[in-house]
């Protein structure tokens, strides 16, 4: 791409110029952006990358899913914390095999998802690199402070819950990575599947209902696959976790994929990931509440299991017995 | 790199886990850091990334230097609007011709400068990447509510200065590049050059003085070189900057190693960059006292222009009269 070419990326970047308001004093255009913290509220900072190659493949992610989904995951990052999404700041590496067309496809993405979750674009760097494609976005949020929902805040006698169905992503990927045999299409009638995959979305109005909620214990979002989640909130904790397999919510057009190509959709579950729903620990006696809250909102909300004495490990009720889950998560197309 | 070679990075760049205190709610270890903000400020925001082959060349800049500029980039972005850095996200791609050692070494470069400045490191994301190295650093700082510095704030009759010496990250850079040749070593005598590329600072003390003045107008920071950076404020202020050759400040050895390779140490200064020194304008009848500050604390202070009306453009009176300054800027090593 030469260098007239990123000027115009540049300045198509920019679009949300004279941004200012609700907040913001100075958006993009100036050497950082500034802007005010409504009272009684703390900000709640991540950051995720996304590389060509190692987290997705082009042919398996459309430009505008990839600024999509990398806006996504680290909203879901705010949410897992108990807390809303305000701002954005994106750093894209263009390589040559990429074209501004293809560019300005992965900022409609980012915005798409930025303008659904009332997210403001305030900064961010592009520059050329020479081979993958990379975006990494900074999402900034709020939470009321001393409130924000820690993985290490589980307790013993707790009930673990999710916030939606779970391997839909895993689910959506295996059907996407088939369809790239020469000669082969989407798999019939699952085609949906790809939006799962594609189209993730974050759980902040469910993340705003556990934040009100006195009997929260610990969150995460599941990016990385239930078990690896699990085990992060146990080790965090200090606890023993334990799940019943008979209550993992899975949609039927995720078990009906799983069946047609042979595979356990329940693996999609534990070691897939990128589902992005909430799961987490809370009181008992908050739990039929709660649960109220979520359906009142036309929201899911699942108890899975419970929170129990002992060292940090998950374990998995199944008809063949109690299995030990491993730690391990899902690791994109990562090199071994 | 294999897989447990990165989770021997990941393990090493929480070494700051525990961090909590002075405001940070949550640090390293959770889906996102949380933090308080101090009464009466505002949050600085600000993302700047570093690629290998484009933004450096592992020939001039070791692996240490590497963390410690893509810090200083963004606390000098935080600098210009005049507030002070508290807080950073490190999102790094890492390709397969890195090793762990080098890695590490990057990020003792990233906590060298976030130590020496104040910054602690609360998030981001370690990932593989197929090519080159990029690090995307995200700076979270402080400023005084309602007064950020502001790019657009130039004022008709201002004068315009700088808080230190120009050019000198270019000559460095000439100097490493030309060691590059076989059988070359660094120029005798101006091998310190080099730590003006390698380490440059950020101008924190500075911005705080700045920020103090009544008549402060419009800041910037040198990234870009003098040229470009003083067409970001006529352009966004609507005014024209006419500025001085003999007024410019350079160092003696820069001035020195310019004469010795046949360079006119001008251009350096004007379309070199990264010197990371701020520039700004101030009101006439504060400018005085400004300059005093600055002494009293042993930081440089230079008049070098003044702001006219007049269309955008940048003016500098030199001995063969009045020149108009091409808006570019310095392209490191991106392809044309």
């Amino acid at each position: 791409m030469a260098n007239d070419e990123f000027t115009s990326i540049r300045q198509w970047t920019v679009r949300s110029a004279g941004q200012e308001g609700d907040g913001l004093r100075v958006g993009i255009g100036d050497d950082a952006a500034v802007f005010a913290v409504a009272k009684g509220m703390e900000i709640v900072a991540c950051c995720d990358a996304m590389i060509e190659t190692i987290h997705f493949l082009r042919e398996t992610m459309n430009a505008e899913d990839i600024g999509y989904k990398a806006m996504i995951s680290n909203i879901s990052d705010v949410a897992a914390m108990g807390g809303y999404p305000r701002y954005a700041l994106i750093s894209i590496g263009v390589p040559p095999h990429w074209t501004v067309d293809e560019c300005e496809r992965i900022y409609t993405g980012l915005y798409e998802a930025a303008d659904k979750y009332g997210v403001r674009i305030i900064g961010g760097d592009t520059v050329a690199t020479p081979d993958a494609l990379h975006l990494s976005v900074t999402v900034l949020g709020e939470v009321e402070a001393g409130k924000a929902i820690r993985r290490s805040a589980a307790k013993q006698g707790e009930l673990v819950f999710v916030t939606g169905t779970l391997g839909g992503s895993a689910a959506g990927l295996h059907m996407l990575l088939d369809a790239r045999t020469p000669g082969r299409n989407l798999a019939s009638g699952f085609e949906e599947l790809r939006l799962l995959h594609q189209r993730p979305e974050a759980q902040v109005a469910a993340a705003r209902l556990l934040i009100r909620c006195p009997g929260i214990g610990a969150c995460n979002d599941v990016s990385d696959g239930l078990a690896s989640e699990l085990w992060e909130i146990a080790e965090a904790s200090g606890v023993s976790v334990y799940i019943e397999q008979d209550r993992l919510p899975i949609l039927p057009l995720v078990a009906a994929y799983a069946h047609t190509v042979g595979a356990d959709p329940v693996d999609w579950v534990l070691y897939g990931g990128e589902d992005y729903q909430l799961v987490g620990t809370v009181a008992e006696r908050d739990a039929a509440e709660l649960q109220a809250a979520f359906h009142q909102q036309g929201l899911p909300f699942a108890v899975i299991g419970r929170v129990k004495q002992g060292p940090p490990a998950v374990w998995m009720d199944t008809e063949a017995g109690q299995k030990a889950l491993a730690k391990a998560g899902y690791n994109h197309f990562q090199r071994s």
